[in-house]
């Protein structure tokens, strides 16, 4: 008899960003797999029976791979346990949810998804300003800063990223951002553009940095850290402090 | 003495995707202004004493125009009143956020933004199939469906909306949809990408249909209902039935 898997979105960090939906599943679980990411004061909620299973991706820190997570939720699942698989902001968004979901149909096995928060959404809550604004950010992006080497992705669009008419939001972004403002610049991208570093988004450690693509670049060319964060810019508005930065 | 201000994300519908925070901030409030479309059952976390105002804007029904909303939250925080304006989905997402915020400003109350589950995000949950995927979606985009005067935008990127390398959501697009499959055939999107039509998402009278861009257009052309809805298109993924669609 086979278990069967909540693919659980924990937010951005603070517990209580959590949904009851998800609360409700990890007080159920025979066992949690979690990233260090999704991990702290959440992990709170599980019974005290449940196994608790770091699966320890994290960014900038040698981690699994992503064939023995799968695998790993697959062996746990055919124990017939309720398992949780927790997801740090929502799941769906830069999750590898793909790749699990995929082991677990191969091997016959169910699963459902609860969305959550996506760390995007509380990054510019944090910072007081709405994602889209009606008359100048109808748009809005979220991509990746590294493909799977680590490196800007090639087959960026840029007619795409490089409008000043929308909000973007770069996911794991910090180390190749000074290359990717390079060419947003040369595809037209005004380097005064407003942009917002937010680093450990809705945690006790957050750090907003409101600056322009152009001095975040700079910014983060000499001065690199590993704490997790995001890189929005475009047309924010930062109606708390008046024009935006 | 002012009141304040929280601006809280109902998440999709369905009141298990309500973050905790929001539970708590529904509980303390005075007064809950609330929309249509996030009622119901999550109005029970109001205290029995609080006053429910509906404000009443809806997709294809008249409504308050938004500088009378704007006015009653400034009147109710002037009583000094803890104030819930709640947004359904997640606030910061196509929520008319800015206007509401800017009349607080311009008076002088204080304000904060609880994000939530975006319905965006419960869609794509709903259907088994995450938003990003590694290889194929590695950028994901929201659009609204129609400008201020109920039109499709005029000035919509089409370089990056014919993108069928990313997974576009179209927020209050039903009826304008024909018109952008047009649009987005002409800018070299293949008729055949995949879509999906998701119809009140996460509530009991949910619907998925799973399509193509050409096919789905063919279908609202002439089947329209005012049901709120998102259509997805792109590179959707459905791990659950194998190939999509």
């Amino acid at each position: 008899m086979n278990g069967f898997v909540s693919f659980v979105s924990s937010g951005p960090g603070d517990p209580e960003l959590l949904t009851l939906k998800a609360v409700a599943r990890l007080r159920a679980a025979d066992a949690i797999l979690f990233d260090d990411l999704s991990s702290g004061p959440i992990l709170a909620h599980a019974r005290a029976e449940a196994d608790l299973v770091s699966v320890g991706k994290r960014a900038g820190r040698p981690s699994p791979r992503q064939d023995s997570i799968s695998r790993l939720l697959v062996d746990y699942a055919k124990t017939g346990a309720r398992i949780v698989r927790l997801k740090s902001g929502d799941g769906g968004i830069f999750g590898r949810l793909e790749e699990e979901i995929s082991a677990l149909n191969a091997a016959g096995i169910g699963y459902e998804i609860i969305p959550g928060v996506p760390s995007a959404c509380a990054a510019a809550a944090a910072a007081g300003i709405p994602l889209t604004r009606r008359q100048t950010a109808r748009r809005l992006q979220f991509v990746t800063g590294h493909d799977v080497t680590g490196d800007l992705p090639e087959d960026l669009n840029m007619a795409a990223l490089a409008d000043p008419a929308a909000t973007t939001v770069v996911f794991m972004g910090k180390r190749t951002f000074p290359r990717l403002a390079a060419l947003l610049f040369a595809a037209g991208l005004p380097p005064g553009t407003p942009a917002l570093l937010a680093e450990a988004v809705s945690r006790p450690e957050q750090r907003l940095v409101r600056s322009t693509v152009a001095e975040l670049a700079g910014m983060l060319a000499t001065h690199d850290t590993s704490t997790p964060a995001l890189i929005l810019y475009g047309a924010l508005g930062n109606p708390r402090e008046g024009a935006y930065p």
